[in-house]
């Protein structure tokens, strides 16, 4: 790594970026090749994904959407990533497009498996008795409908591990499955996401509809201040909250926390707007960014 | 202001800590003197309040505790402030002890209101037909228990001016109390709380417990890491979160603000634990600070 110029970032999801972002401070020439038409894609909206990408940039990475890599080129050591007829120098490449668990021990074992992770109850427990799993290695159900989901965070693991750890000791817990809420950091730009995109969503029968607004985060006249932008998407006939997306210098995590928790607890988008929360101008401000975008998401509800 | 050199804040909270911040690093000699044994009295658990008061002092800031002014004194201009045997030079005083909203228009009007302000419906509607009240001058009531509390925050103000707004325009919008979710910044020191304190918990016929727990926001191995603490109140017997306080370098405000969200919408501690919180080294751990004094405080509930 360290005598390396030229790298070539496959993949453009969490981990992709932030490494780019890495390599970058360091000085390195820095490419993403993305097969997707949008970094960050299946998390976040275009218009969201786009200021992640703008950000890059800024810092003088590049970006390749819409490109699968067709070869990893070179004799003797890396000399090119191939992509049609796009040819990216390179003497580091590295594969940041995602993974699947390996489930042989479980289905070796006669424990009930798909390919995409290892069967489990709402208890964490596998089709064997006494036998739990809990991680990337089992299929996680989304906290909004109840059905699969692909979500692979520690955040998770972390969560079906205290409970299967919990109820093999005799508790009663249930795992609530993952509204998939994320953040990452990248420099000074910090961006967070919870819950379905709007295609996601309206592909798992929503009608998603979405409250934005770009704001700062405290009072105009207050020092030190950023902007934040937030997008909070909603079912337009239910008000239920499908999920939220939040990008800036700082900030984006602790809004998206707030929005993580009403998904969780079926706190509809009208309901939302009146949570109180806690104002001071060297913090915040009173109407804060996250409360704007429901109110206006409240405005675009169908009246039932 | 600006030739003033030794001031004397009358009155330890939020508005007299800012202050007394203010004034100090503008390299003023300052001293706040407060009637309760603590800052922020009613407000923070003494324990909290203590790291306010450490702060504050490692700033050179005096604070007497449990004292009252008898009298500002000074015959053409101010000379000194004097509370029993003890007189503190003084040639700058300034009041912050707390006030009482003016309601005599309304007492005029003929309109049902008490000393402690205006008496209004859910609605905000007052005892006249087609006239609303909003903000310091109405009784507010708790989210907790329902019951009258004393909370005069810009956060409900907004709150019930937008909900009143709402209803004299034709809405049903009902307000839904207060929390009394407050978060203060004195220099590089955030503190914030929402809810009861132990004491207020206790005298409200709750039976108070806590969890709590200092820690770092991010992993240990992570640099421009600082600490946090937390404490959540809740009640032993129902696990009704009934309140929380936090300080720290940042970071308290976000966390106060799930807790003022599981404490509007009847979240209980054990159901809280669960919450699913964004993860990031850049950003946070993943076992959250916050997560974990709630898990202590689970511990501590009498087993139903």
């Amino acid at each position: 790594m360290k005598s390396a110029d030229n790298c070539v970032i496959i993949g453009g999801g969490a981990i992709g970026i932030e490494t780019a972002y890495a390599l970058r401070i360091h000085n390195k020439n820095v490419t993403i090749i993305e097969m997707e038409e949008q970094l960050l894609g299946g998390i976040l909206d275009p218009d969201m994904a786009s200021m992640v990408e703008n950000y890059l940039e800024s810092l003088g990475i590049d970006i390749i959407k819409g490109k699968r890599v067709d070869e990893v080129d070179g004799a003797e050591c890396l000399k090119q990533v191939i992509s049609g007829d796009i040819a990216i120098s390179a003497d580091m490449a590295i594969i940041a497009a995602g993974f699947k668990p390996d489930i042989s021990l479980a289905l070796h074992s006669g424990i009930e498996a798909v390919p995409a992770g290892i069967k489990t109850d709402e208890m964490l427990k596998t089709s064997a008795d006494d036998i739990y799993a809990a991680g990337d290695c089992i299929i996680n159900y989304s906290s909004i409908d109840g059905k699969p989901v692909l979500s692979r965070l520690a955040t998770s693991a972390f969560k079906q591990g205290a409970a299967a750890a919990g109820n093999v000791m005799g508790a009663d817990e249930r795992y609530r499955g993952t509204a998939g809420t994320f953040v990452t950091r990248i420099g000074t730009f910090e961006v967070a996401g919870t819950g379905f995109n709007s295609v996601t969503a309206a592909s798992r029968g929503f009608e998603p509809a979405s409250g934005k607004i770009t704001s700062k985060i405290k009072p105009e006249y207050y020092p030190d201040n950023s902007d934040v932008t937030v997008k909070v998407i909603f079912d337009k006939n239910s008000g239920i909250i499908l999920g939220a997306q939040c990008a800036g210098e700082r900030g984006a995590a602790e809004r998206i926390n707030l929005i993580s928790m009403a998904i969780e607890f079926g706190i509809t988008l009208d309901e939302f707007c009146r949570t109180e929360m806690a104002y001071a101008p060297p913090v915040s401000e009173v109407y804060d960014p996250l409360l704007r975008a429901a109110d206006f998401g409240v405005r675009r509800m169908k009246r039932r």
